[in-house]
């Protein structure tokens, strides 16, 4: 029987995804990476993850701080490890010059660069591969990067906060506030987790949001406007570039005028189509694995029905505002019968004092 | 020391707590009452509970079978005893007949012609009597009647069932079925505990329901089809009488000529106006304590506006259902700001598979 059991390696995995989540909001367009080496013994000796995109990799810090320990000793990492040279050299080759017995990985790597040819290169030089530990937490963590390695576009998290009658808005508009203090200190936290947040122009101009993570995270995500007019007041918060970066997308037939009224410092991406799809196309080729979108309903039905969006997070208060003509979560989605409508298989629920926070899946 | 000690007192005003809800959505204009009595010795030699308007008071079951065991003995009683003839005779003149020592009630019985009068009578005879025990759960108990009692009107229960994003039919007015079946069957279930189940003209037009407790509680409740204009299908199911009452309500200023093309066999209700809150008064001189809202979003927010809603019950089913016009569970409250707003000061949350009900109180 091994030093180390099968039981263990589950604790040691574990540990590995933990040391992952540290770079979270960091990596992209990297994923979240973690390692552990044990010696021989079984002994812990040496810790690692990848902090952020150009960072050495989570191997590369685990096996420096394991030195010689790590010879005959079991390497466990939540990811495959690279065998291309990209901005590191490759992790394969600093692994069979370590001296480690054994390589223990969660998830094979989505990338076509590496996507089993480094286990491949390790197996071949002698070197024990286990792989599968723990591999839906390990794929759970890294939904984002393998989504986009998938599909070529960010993970989709659509957010809105909305009373127990499902409003988001008073009728004039007015929506400050409808959640509690503790709901939207977790929305800074969850924009901290992305790489990039998006409104509408409406969101701009009737909301004027800041849209920042209030420094829970460094840097900042990504602030995007996307709107077709350009119409935006050129004394918004968001143009405070100081803070955050800030990104204005556009169809490329508007007219690129109006942006020279607002003030210096932002981004310009300029689209094929004034399309989610396009605007996520466009944020995959800017390292985005993850965006958010805190937009008005018919930017959010847009973005549906474009498949832009993977996951959900609706925060429930406990508040009736009723309104006619009161904002909506979504728009028009054209469904003329119950068998159309989304099915959300799995959602959780938490709550925010009063609040509730239901997160679900629409996969 | 008693034999019977105040922690044994809480312990028997739960179990005569428990014999009163059996006789749930039987009893109005009644409250629901239990009693139970102990010997001298502390021994359970007797339990009642009141069984429906003009069947005998809970004393009386539990009396009749203490027989001479309740000499010396004490009776628990979730209400003060009556001490007045109505449908039957007074309880505290069978109490002081019965030889018992003390009487233990949970809550006074606000009806004027009670109204702390029983007890008094009791005292004045040497009876010791203990009031208030458990009485937050008694008052919950009889909220209902309580309420009715002193406003006048019937607790109301407005219901919706909608989808995570606030919708409660799609554009074309489909909404069969939003929630799932363990939802519906709860809501037969929550009908069976009121006395009246209130849709309006709308509701009848669109989605034919039976708005019964699908015999789930005999007598069923009231079915109310409260229309300003009487235009409703002549071949509507809630007409058929042979399972459950219906009354249609409508202003006195309506022709009532289009009642003669609906089958025979329904009840009519002339207000003096089409308000919600006459409704309301309607009902309750026709024996209602509680009522269940299960109508559009014009009449909610209408009956919410008049003060009519006590309590919500929302069935969430996790579906994104969209649409600009599609139906939401609460028409316009004028409101202009958030500090306007209802805020729905306590709630519950209840799964029934994969839907959520939130039940809230209003006041």
């Amino acid at each position: 029987m091994d030093s180390v059991s099968d039981k263990s390696l589950e604790y040691w995995m574990h540990r590995a995804l933990q040391l992952a989540s540290l770079g979270e909001g960091r990596t992209s367009p990297n994923p979240l990476v973690g390692a552990v080496v044990l010696n021989k013994r079984g002994n812990l000796v040496g810790e690692g993850f990848h902090a952020r995109a150009g960072a050495p990799h989570a191997e590369v810090g685990a096996l420096e701080q394991a030195g010689k320990e790590a010879i005959d000793g079991t390497l466990i990492v939540t990811l495959e490890p690279c065998c291309h040279h990209g901005r590191t050299p490759p992790c394969t080759e600093m692994i069979l010059a370590s001296g480690l017995k054994r390589v223990v990985v969660a998830l094979e790597d989505p990338d076509p660069r590496v996507s089993g040819s480094g286990l491949h290169r390790l197996m071949q030089e002698g070197i024990e591969v286990v792989t599968g530990v723990l591999q839906e937490l390990a794929a759970e963590q890294n939904k984002s990067f393998l989504h986009r390695v998938s599909t070529g576009r960010p993970w989709g998290i659509l957010k809105w906060g909305m009373s127990f009658d499902g409003r988001t808005a008073l009728t004039n508009g007015v929506s400050k506030w409808i959640t509690n203090e503790t709901s939207r200190d977790w929305v800074h936290s969850l924009r901290g987790t992305v790489d990039a947040v998006i409104v509408g122009g409406g969101t701009v101009r009737t909301d004027d949001p800041l849209l920042t993570s209030r420094g829970k995270s460094t840097p900042e995500p990504i602030r995007v406007v996307f709107s077709r007019s350009l119409e935006l007041p050129s004394n918004a918060r968001v143009w405070d570039t100081s803070i955050a970066r800030t990104l204005i997308a556009f169809p490329k037939e508007t007219s690129e005028d109006l942006l020279e009224s607002f003030p210096e410092g932002f981004e310009k991406l300029s689209l094929p189509s004034c399309e989610p799809i396009q605007l996520l196309l466009g944020l995959a080729k800017k390292d985005c694995n993850s965006v958010l979108w805190e937009c008005g309903p018919r930017l959010a039905s847009l973005a549906i029905k474009q498949g832009c969006i993977q996951e959900l997070a609706i925060m429930m208060s406990p508040k009736l505002m009723g309104g006619v003509l009161a904002a909506t979560p979504i728009a028009e989605l054209g469904f003329t019968s119950m068998s159309e409508v989304i099915k959300l298989s799995r959602y959780e629920l938490k709550a925010f004092d009063d609040d509730l926070l239901l997160r679900a899946t629409l996969l």
